[in-house]
């Protein structure tokens, strides 16, 4: 990718990672990647001393921008204090920061299993529902990603499914994409109601006793930001009631903060059974993740063997980073300063692109999790082909920004302690290389 | 759990435990976790300053054993440094530990795929060996454990598949344990045949074209540390050469020094072509796993995309403990300390006790790795019951002995940095306790 890439031939980071290191998502012999050194807040840099804006937070996990000095602070001394420990063991991090994620969930929620990331988490999820309800059946939407394991990958439903279809019982159905419509709506109402009489069709179809949960991101979010429309998730949860079937929440991407809430699903009047949660929670400092329980499913429970688990289920070093990262969050309102920041920055900033940029077809978002969707052709919405994304890609990050782009789309989705100067930064390069004659 | 919960009842880390902590494997209310709040080299310790001998390696993974300083300085570098990045960055600390992995692997190996633990590491070894052969099927042993998520649960053949059966494609076959033989065998040698004569059936009657891989621990741990009889495992190498099939070894107990060696398999003339680990490899201080890929295998995606991935993929602080961790394991000879006191200790020791005790059936292992498996009568092999091998747990807690107990089996699983004098403390707890009249 341009300067970087021929800037980091020599470098021995660069070089070892081409030899030793294979990645994920990718043909292995066409990678490039950017070598990153350290970071601070809203910026990464390598070993040349080059810095990049970082409006990906990674991969939408660094909430509290890098480096916090609380969270690092707290991995320190956990590490000098006992690195590792069994799951089988009670320490007193992980019961803090359990009690944490509780407390800042709805009362029906009272206890918190851990995992190693949100795969497992929904994974775990799955499992705790399909033993609540004694059924098989999970419907997700098309348009979402659940995760990589085995259940996650055949729960999710983008392409990154198809080569992993080896579970059962995952039924996939439409969810609302007034931009994309599947149902021919044109308005956000007609949209919801539509996707909502789908659902129900599939769950009639599918036989309503088969199914054990309906599994959504609040927001989907690596398909595109997809806010969904007024009434829509309240409507899944009113039809889960009449069915009998639990509601899981994926809040993996959306929670803990990208929002400018803590749980995405607290902006659409939605209580779910289950929360499947990993990055934000402690920005990804450590790898962890988890599923947080209410209470009548956790009951199940006390007098049965939960049949799932895993070595660094609520590892310290985890634990302790999430106690510091909730605490500094809260204590420093940084969760605040991501709902300033949508509102406030990012809402008129990216309207005024889109005002300008016609290849800007639609904005959406809240918080500091937007997406720009480009498109070829104002009228027929025709996505931007990967070779102009690749192009846009490459000016971006010649202007030392470091985004996140997905299929057409840019993801703008820096930290949620990004500053009203960083975002004009952002927004100034994002204004320059849209308005570039990338089609040439 | 005797005096050890009574203790714990004030305390604020088990009262946080109980009020939130959703724990693995567990029926919740029966749980008196132990707390555990620091530890060094092969003794952990409570708030109280009550310290036990760590002869569990937590869940077999502190092979370095507990803070040793090298690995934990590297975490707080590396923390100081940069906590967390995106996979598809390169980053110096990941170089360098894919290519210390590799280095200790066979000639046949070139990269490292990383993953958060064992679970997904088995769950892309799966997904390597599908995409390579084209083929869906995977056999393992019913005596197994492989990991909690959607495939890789499936894939374990222990109790633990059975509520989680979701994943297609799994096919369960019998290992040998001359102990219990399915065979009708007398003789290690007649178990290893007979085991191979069963494998070659069970993959004619599958259809060997629909096999993608057999996978095997190298040494079934969980599952009573089931060294394999002479031949054994070259014969699987054998039969999945003659089939077409490829062979996974799960490495992630067995591996990185546990059997006094890198992997287990170097001791049973086989060569895998893709090798899952975690615990040993960073002793489980921070998360992690993943697969060593055999050339021709990585190969196949150079230019074609691999579908799998996670967000903490090579994470800094992990990669930082694996360099730390191997560099310190070959400098002060801690992989050649497992060696000698498996062979000059252990080896001598609970043959001892053995003979001492009616109480053992058998003894097995090598290294750190020992399984003592407890009968009700020697004659018929009769496992010792739940409520039996429950009060030897709390003998062996009260005398302040961690032990790691699995069915009617100890595991004698410290770390590898044990010395004489902790083995001769633990050999004089276990043959107290198996001295006292436990059936009474």
């Amino acid at each position: 990718m341009n300067d970087t890439t021929s800037a980091s031939l020599n470098d021995p980071a660069y070089e070892l990672d081409r030899a030793y290191v294979f990645h994920s998502w990718s043909a292995q012999a066409a990678l490039t990647p950017l070598v990153i050194a350290g970071g601070q807040g809203s910026r990464v840099w390598d070993y040349d001393g080059r810095s990049y804006l970082d409006f990906s937070s990674q991969l939408v996990n660094v909430n509290i921008g890098h480096q916090h000095p609380a969270v690092t602070q707290a991995i320190i001394d956990q590490a000098g204090t006992l690195a590792t420990v069994a799951p089988s063991a009670a320490n007193l991090m992980r019961g803090e920061a359990a009690k944490r994620i509780v407390d800042r969930a709805p009362a029906r929620f009272n206890k918190v299993f851990f995992t190693n990331g949100g795969a497992d988490a929904i994974e775990n999820a799955i499992r705790l529902a399909r033993l609540h309800t004694g059924r098989d059946k999970v419907l997700s939407s098309y348009r979402s990603y659940h995760g990589n394991t085995g259940a996650a990958i055949v729960a999710t439903g983008d392409w990154r499914r198809i080569p992993n279809e080896f579970a059962r019982g995952h039924v996939h159905f439409f969810g609302p994409y007034l931009y994309r419509s599947e149902f021919w709506a044109t308005t956000p109402e007609q949209e919801s109601e539509r996707a909502l009489r789908h659902l129900e069709r599939v769950i009639q179809s599918e036989g309503p006793t088969t199914i054990a949960a309906v599994l959504l991101e609040s927001i989907p979010g690596t398909a595109g930001v997809l806010v969904p429309p007024p009434g829509y998730l309240a409507g899944v949860r009113a039809l889960c009631d009449r069915y009998g079937i639990l509601l899981i929440l994926d809040e993996v991407m959306a929670g803990f903060g990208r929002t400018g809430r803590w749980f995405a699903f607290e902006g659409y009047d939605v209580t779910p059974d289950l929360i499947a949660f990993a990055k934000g929670v402690n920005s990804g400092y450590v790898p962890t993740g988890g599923v947080i329980i209410s209470e009548s499913i956790a009951n199940d429970f006390e007098t049965t063997v939960f049949p799932g688990g895993l070595t660094y289920s609520g590892h310290p070093l985890a634990m302790a980073s999430i106690v510091a990262a909730l605490d500094a969050m809260e204590n420093e309102g940084i969760v605040a300063n991501a709902a300033r920041i949508g509102r406030d920055r990012l809402a008129p900033g990216l309207a005024a692109l889109q005002e300008k940029h016609q290849i800007i077809g639609e904005v959406r978002g809240e918080g500091v999790f937007w997406a720009l969707e480009l498109v070829a052709d104002q009228g027929t919405r025709a996505p931007l082909s990967g070779v102009v994304m690749g192009r846009i890609k490459t000016e971006l990050l010649a202007r030392n920004l470091l985004p996140f782009l997905a299929d057409n789309r840019i993801h703008v989705v820096p930290p949620c302690v990004v500053t009203d100067d960083e975002v004009a930064e952002a927004l100034a390069i994002y204004d320059e290389v849209l308005g570039l004659d990338l089609l040439a």
